[in-house]
């Protein structure tokens, strides 16, 4: 590694992915945040919103400018809301920019499918084709060679597609019998105002939402349906859960053999070998959200019925870290060739 | 109605099950509070250990003596741990007191079945038989003409059973396609001490247990398999929440036609029609667990996929009330004669 | 009294205050609930907003007209916002309603004082002398003669005034040395959206506001000078605590003898006495707010620090109950003439 | 600095100090961890007890034994209970080990009011006067010149002194006036097992304990009667919040002079010039505990209120880290002559 850092951007620094971004970068050695962006509060400092940053970050928010940023930054992370990527982020290739993008934005495929859950306008089709959907222990070569543009997946997603590829891809589990069971912490929800995220409404409460209608379903069913080279079509419920922080997905799915816990963790254990960020409970464990909380980690546990011939898959991340922010940097890590690890070995933040 | 008092006596009044009795039978008009009793802390006042009830319960608790209790009343709600109710149910029948038993040791009717999943002895067949499992809105004809022992349902069942039965029982569910995942607040762990149910470890955490090893999967599957009239086994997975009360059962099952969600609605509304506290939402809505917070009512809603021809119900409960105290002095009315409603019907506590 | 109930109507019904008095006067014997009153969602079901309430209140909400509320009822809550109520409340009495109003519009005695703290226009002289403060325990007796409109107190007075009154009548305490602490759950700000009250800012999180500058300070002055002869100033800081409900009131005194913690038990024990809603403490004993959630009740407990002449005195309330719909029912209830715990008997719900 | 690492031990891993510990030393770059040490555990792996943990720490436990910890290290934080230290420490520094001492043990100058305090045996007064309050912003020379012992502050004085020392020791405020409110999240009780640390007990509650009577008010009495030059008696209350982290020391005292709160922030950025985790809040604005959530900062705002010529100073630190594991870092840092920050600059986790 040379001695000159990589400099980066910040889009959306205003918002919960923007401020974790900046939590890890802050300690990452082989980057500088050069701007930090915010369309809504240009020329303030981010610490008036968010007290935590006060004598961290001291630099005045920068407006949204493609020129001006790329002035500045060689890479860009855009944590800015489903749609309005869409839009910037072409903008931010053109001018030579490198784009992480964490809206859902680029993530699927094929732009009706993208329009029928998300309810607006898809990005281009070539731009669509170019994004590299990070899923980093997944994809992690495809993220390597990209040319400039990483769509980072969802919080969902993230948590599901680790606990299920390993199984699927080994023709373990049958495709068509997947039901997940996701449930999420509030901050999903991000700052905007809602009475759903109203504390009132939320604390002391479990809440069931959009069964079958998250945009993340089609993203989670594109992953799927690769891997087992046919169409998968998953039930899909999203559950909000009264804390701050974590996702955990509980999957459900037939088993094609006789399989016990014991072989399922030994197959991921392969599956797995060398990620430092997924790891494998052993048979009869499962992980708690909180296990995770703060760091980059993805759990993952199992549990046979052997009365049902069912697999229990239990998988839970930080939503805000791997399932975000921490992603994010993973895959800014491997597509500059640094060890994946770098900047995010923070342990979990317990109790 | 006559204008004497049916005499009731609480063992394990120092529990969460046995204050939440205490909170609805004062205000139920029917009954008189003669005794409460506790085994470890009999002569001292339940207010030490619980100051809300200060100046509310004056009277000593007393210890548990089947004779003693017989001389004073009437009726008897045993709130104690499995095991103990085995043993202590028994005495107190034979004194000739009627008992509603909340601990899980006489909903099982096969005692080998029993031992396998509570890991001790059952209880006599011949009790095992008379004691009617008091489901309310399915077996309702039962209670009223029990000879003197009801079995309370469990939380977990009494959720998922008034969320299942009227599907199956139409034959609109397949009875082997059923996945059951479950998520509770953390009172249903009880008084006791233990990690799991420690600040520290649960707040801000959300975290599986006893995946298809929790102890109320046989009373699940002993009700549905009557319904199907064959045997029904389940997928069943529990969750701790951070939160004190509630329960959600987000259930999982096969359709064996093209119900939509309208039709299951009307289905379920005729099922329970005339019965207070199971209220079905509109199609396309779903409830939340603290829409039903300290009060007896089990809301259930509905989401079809039509693409998996699956099913998706939601059903929440209260554990503490239609999963224990509640739903057992719904027990006390049927059995006595009064409205089910009697000295239950409060509202849910919003927000 | 006689068979006939009292019929009530409720305006901002579709506030945490508004349903809160639904809850309660549902069980209040004497009353009928003609009008559930929304300005912003008349003709809508109030269980669209407020699912809870599903099967329970099936009239649909009515609009905010003068005349067709005295149409239909004698009694009025007006459960609306500061400002709000200045001005419907003279429209309300004009009609001959009968009025108990929840904001603080009608709390200051004097207008300008009103104006400083409330920073909008005080309604008129005559109607602010009219105006009875209904801190039940303290005017009793001014309420029981009240001419038709009370001015339900604030929920940190009513904790505050509570706690202190006894002492400070008794001449025990300097007036001059008041400090009070106070704590509040997070749904004293109300359904009304703000970043304050989103989940992930104040979830795990413990908050300071309004140092010496809240809207009930000079409630609490006022009612602080008129019982200690002179004018009284007093330090008042307001926390927000991660939790929905409750109030804790923390207050420090110096004291003006060698009172003990007993002599002060004994003292409030006299005071309060035959008032079923205050509970005092043992010595060596404190109140927590979980006691008293979802009640009526105002918990108050002592310590004396011989070492600094200082006494701490600890007050709880649940801010919806005793702060807001609960005492409004109990001034209802003093108002007729019937016993003031009518249909407020609710146990606290614990856990 | 030299390649070489220093070396250090953790006695009392299973806790929650302990833990935190390892979270912030693995990141320490100056650092190694050559020994993980519990009594109760030793032998089994630490991810048994903290799954967290899992493939970070993969070194089983040790046992306690001075020798061999001596062995394999420089230094040894004993993150052990009162009375367990006092015992403990005397033999480490026999054979050599420098010592961080994470409990109260030797924080009390007086043998005898340690006793009244702590209720069990003081240290030798010779050890009593070779420690060194590693009070780190207050006392960082005496730190740096330690020989080998140090005590590092509780949870409660160090939010309480950071937030009063600057005034004090101007002369500003009146030092027979001041009275401390102090709240704390649930974890600062520890790990052990406690009916107050029960999930059902705490959440949604809010509890005061051990008014005037906790074992902190001797330590912060000792540090102010210092600054003052004559003896401070202090009021102080200490509540349980529920949440798991963060300490808030709201503290009133009479101001001796007409200072205003943008007086309070320029003296107080002047006294703390240089030291990176106290961070002034400008005039007109007070920190939350969640902006230091997993932090070693420790926040501090003013409130003047002109009409009782009282301050109210408001200070926030997290308990584990600024108020234990963070602040017991920044002691080694300072006694190894490195940065004070080294290993510690980690942001706040924010939401």
């Amino acid at each position: 590694m040379s001695g000159e850092k990589v400099k980066v951007a910040i889009v959306g620094s205003t918002g919960y992915g923007g401020v974790e971004l900046i939590r890890f970068l802050l300690g990452h050695p082989e980057v500088e945040i050069v701007s930090v962006i915010s369309a809504s509060s240009a020329g303030s400092l981010i610490s008036e919103g968010f007290p935590h940053l006060t004598d961290i970050v001291v630099q005045p928010l920068d407006g949204v400018d493609a020129q001006e940023i790329a002035a500045k930054a060689d890479v860009v992370f855009t944590a800015t809301p489903s749609g309005v990527s869409g839009k910037l982020v072409p903008e931010l290739l053109q001018v030579g920019l490198k784009v992480i993008d964490l809206s859902g934005d680029f993530r699927i495929k094929d732009g009706a499918t993208y329009e029928e859950w998300y309810k607006h306008e898809a990005p281009e089709d070539q731009l669509l084709e170019q994004a590299v959907y990070g899923l980093c222990e997944i994809n992690g070569d495809e993220v390597a060679r990209s040319t400039g543009l990483i769509s980072n997946p969802g919080c969902y997603p993230t948590a599901t597609l680790l606990g299920l590829i390993p199984a699927l891809s080994a023709g373990w589990i049958d495709p068509h019998s997947i039901i997940i069971d996701a449930k999420s912490g509030v901050s999903g929800a991000g700052r905007g105002l809602s009475l759903t995220s109203h504390y009132g409404e939320i604390n002391e409460n479990l809440k069931v939402y959009k069964i079958n209608k998250h945009q993340h379903i089609p993203e989670v069913e594109q992953s799927l349906s690769q891997i087992a080279g046919e169409p998968v079509t998953v039930t899909f419920t999203t559950h909000l859960v009264p804390m701050t922080r974590g996702i955990m997905s509980t999957m459900y799915a037939g088993l094609k053999g006789d399989y016990t816990e014991t072989d399922l963790v030994e197959l991921y254990r392969q599956y797995y070998e060398g990620r430092s960020f997924v790891r494998i409970r052993e048979a009869g464990k499962w992980p708690a959200t909180k296990e995770v909380f703060g760091s980059n980690y993805c759990d993952i546990g199992f549990a046979v019925d052997p009365r049902t011939k069912r697999v229990t898959i239990v998988s839970v991340i930080d939503n805000v870290v791997k399932g975000a922010a921490g992603q994010a940097i993973q895959n800014l890590n491997i597509m500059m060739g640094w060890d994946e690890t770098t900047g995010l070995k923070l342990s979990p933040v317990y109790p």
